[in-house]
């Protein structure tokens, strides 16, 4: 690492993010599960395979149209288990409170967390709470934690990704980022956005329904499309090509990008995934996924391709092809 | 709850934390796992006893004699789970960053992580790291989850105390709340107090080897031995009486009490442990503690006694008896 302290950036889902965790962070516990590097860590005991995660929402402002901190921090774990197939069973929440924090706020988000939780049908059975003095914290920062149960014939992971698979994406793109964004900017009443978080675990039971040639699924957080598009690719190998226009996206959040100067392929999203498929089972995990609520919009957007090895391109609207590149620099701190 | 903001006094360990947790934080979420408000959650899958807990960690300052916010951010969790009787077997580490913290500093915080993990035999499997605005944090808050596995025939727990139970402590009390306050104060050249911090997985390990009839471990953490004592005797019913002069207290740490104006029982602790067990077999559990480097100063202080119910009593040195009262107020914020 060239720098010598913490910058927003590191926190940013991008490339310094990816170097702070690979070369600082992992590091000192290097272990076989935890290089992997996935959203839960998978572990057995006793021939039943357990999926284990956990995630500190900083999100600013608390509370955005859509959602706020509470129910952000129920289902960005929820879609982390969900996301390695697992069947969610039990979170924890860990708060961490500022001296003068309004008790009414801290009532409102612990209902939203207790509304999510019912949404998703998981059971919060262990918690912490701390407090800190005044401008020692930011009003409010949760920690979930997830352990899930994965059925042993489910095989999810970067490591299943396939040449000449399907990319599907489960709805539009940038909602999530864009709501909180307008609102930090006093723009919600401009752009009309609303956040899309949502448990995505009823989702993910649905697709396996209908196919176990689901290889890989991600949801696209922080650094958005671009960044998990492009993790998954340096992970399993080959590379990606997306159809830009396929790619599902509200004309309000291409607008509200423009004014504020954002790749909405950037941008989080807390209610849609990524599913990378066999070619030959797509089209009918794409209907599965438009039949549930989460999912109307769902699109097939790429595939996955031999060459270049471990690159995103992008085919363009006009015809070009242009690199997708892993997001660089602060891009929007503070969004989940 | 009368107030109508969140206090410091909120996370001390103390009465008003037991106010907010049960009254605000557990009601919307009420299950009868959670309800109990254990130190770990217990579940059971396939015949198999997990124990699942989380702690946020936000002492201040980040390092003191004997330890740093990283040592007690693993150190904390397995002795959560240690406590339920639990094997430790993997941990969560999710960091939030203050823009501009040194990184020398995380990589010396995650060194002692990984040392502590290694003393304790726990392995790091999943993460996450958050980066928040300058002054939106302190430098760098630690939240750690962790899994553990309990034996079948292992079943520790408040409600498993009986009249006539022995009152066992590990160690001497004090040691980690007055080195960090002595710490934090400019006192430490005066007081030469070290933390204690230190994992217990393998000193209640050996306690099981001797002994199947440990009812119930705690550590006592924020609220100190007061605390602990309180809750224990609150949740199974019967009262306590404590021999003050049993219980463990080095010299160093009564004087800094005095300096500092702080009652040594009311002080966390992160390197000793609670048990009440079977009065037959105390004795051969002290003995056995002893036996470890974590429990040479083990005694026995007190036992269970039918009245008054839910409440502790203290013998003091003079021939005396007071009650000994969960603690109220701010007692020590962010010493763990």
């Amino acid at each position: 690492m060239e720098e010598k302290h913490i910058l927003l950036a590191h926190g940013s889902g991008g490339q310094l993010t990816r170097e702070l965790i690979e070369k600082v962070i992992v590091e000192p516990f290097r272990n076989p599960i935890l290089s992997l590097l996935q959203d839960s860590a998978i572990f057995s005991r006793e021939g039943l395979k357990f999926a284990f995660t956990t995630d500190s929402f900083v999100v600013k402002p608390i509370f955005f149209p859509g959602g706020d901190i509470g129910r952000l921090a129920i289902c960005g774990t929820v879609n982390d288990l969900a996301m390695s197939g697992a069947v969610p069973l039990y979170l924890s929440s860990s708060l961490i409170l500022e001296e003068g924090f309004p008790l009414g706020d801290l009532e409102k988000i612990l209902d939203s967390m207790r509304q999510a939780a019912e949404e998703a049908e998981i059971t919060v059975i262990t918690g912490d709470t701390k407090v800190v003095e005044k401008e020692s914290a930011d009003g409010i920062f949760i920690n979930t934690a997830g352990i899930g149960l994965i059925k042993n014939d489910v095989e999810i992971s970067p490591f299943q990704i396939r040449v000449g698979d399907k990319i599907i994406v489960s709805g539009y793109i940038g909602d999530h980022g864009m709501a909180v964004l307008s609102e930090r900017e006093g723009l919600s009443f401009r752009t009309g956005l609303k956040s899309d978080c949502a448990p995505l675990n009823k989702l993910v039971a649905k697709m396996l329904q209908v196919s176990k040639k689901i290889h890989c699924l991600r949801d696209p957080t922080r650094g958005g499309l671009a960044a998990v598009l492009n993790e998954l690719s340096r992970q399993s190998g080959p590379g990606m090509i997306i159809e830009e226009e396929k790619v599902p996206l509200r004309e309000e959040v291409k607008a509200a990008s423009e004014i504020l100067g954002i790749d909405p392929f950037q941008v989080a999203n807390e209610g849609i995934l990524v599913a990378i498929v066999d070619s030959q089972e797509a089209e009918k995990i794409v209907a599965a996924i438009r039949e549930t609520p989460w999912g109307k919009a769902a699109e097939i957007i790429g595939e996955v391709i031999p060459y270049p090895e471990g690159m995103v391109l992008l085919k363009t609207g006009v015809g070009g092809t242009r690199i997708l590149d892993m997001p660089a620099g602060e891009i929007l701190p503070r969004i989940c």
